[in-house]
């Protein structure tokens, strides 16, 4: 059975990134999706792994032969996902994990109407500004940067099929993992098995 | 939180009877959906638990008063699900499961368009069809009967949410109990918390 293609978007720190390689380490079902930039590397970012770095033409190319699922513009870089990528791990059975912002996320939703999206939320709007305050590496500038790109995305959070509070890593992540499994019980996910049944059965 | 609906159906013989019964055995989540019919108790079926018996002109009455969720007829006897104990069940949080033949599902899947809907499978048919014949309690024309009822659902499998293969019991009924609890997960499950983080994220 191919892989699911799975969205991961939610409010800037919310704890989608652990979520995520917490997901990773732990089941063998998944593969992250490594996105395209044409930004510079930055200090011991790997290419391959980190993104795939390229340049504005080779970016450009690809978005002609539409090798990209989604795109979008930050900062004047491009980023996207590669086509290519997620469909060999898909193929391979994994279910691949796409980082994606608001935006990218309703591309892909439209162009893949099968995805399955959750949005991650902090449980508490206080507890997830204290939180983003005390890490203490941004200037308060930046974190009401974040406060308001919070604010436009929380109007396309009923576009998503799941909605999940991390409030505690390995709650989330268990139904993280148990939303995904069962998305692979779906009827649209059991095509194959419906048809041999159904053959069986009216062959008796 | 109220509880989910949820409709249970399946090949005869599937086993669905033992799953529905393992649910509600292992967890408190969930309640089972007393059925209301016109036929007479058999030796040993307690009113109220196994199902609501009720004379013809009752079970008339309440079809009038919309009462039902869904009715049909076999053999003669009305057979239908009481609104108010399936409501109540749900206002009390609890996770109702409804045991239902598929014509009787579908009505519900039309006016619940919320519904979470299983149909429970064999593996394998040939394996299905000897379980059938090796009870040894039913003749080969009622084990015929119960085929050829079958060979007729089986056009409507990919009208439900999920298909469950009841391969081993244990298995089952936790991938069932899993795709339950992420339900309540989807995002139409949680507009409260949505509005609730919304709110408090526009409000900083």
């Amino acid at each position: 059975m191919d892989g699911l293609l799975i969205i991961l978007s939610g409010f800037s720190g919310a704890g989608k990134g652990t979520l995520l390689k917490k997901l990773l380490t732990d089941y063998d079902d998944y593969a992250f999706s490594v996105s395209m930039t044409t930004r510079s590397p930055r200090p011991g970012e790997v290419d391959g792994k980190d993104y795939f770095f390229v340049t504005r033409e080779q970016f450009e190319e690809t978005i002609k032969k539409d090798g990209l699922i989604e795109h979008a513009t930050y900062c004047d870089n491009y980023y996207g996902t590669p086509r290519d990528y997620v469909y060999d791990r898909l193929k391979e059975g994994k279910s691949v994990l796409l980082d994606i912002e608001v935006q990218g996320a309703l591309q892909v939703m439209e162009k893949y109407p099968e995805v399955v999206s959750v949005f991650i939320c902090p449980p508490d709007a206080k507890v997830w500004l204290e939180r983003l305050r005390n890490r203490g590496t941004e200037t308060e500038e930046v974190i009401m940067r974040r406060v308001n790109q919070a604010k436009r995305e929380a109007d396309f959070i009923d576009r998503y099929d799941y909605v999940l509070i991390n409030d505690d890593l390995e709650t989330a992540a268990a139904k993280l993992h148990g939303l995904i499994q069962a998305r692979r019980l779906a009827t649209s996910n059991q095509t194959a098995f419906i048809e041999k049944i159904t053959k069986e059965i009216k062959n008796i």
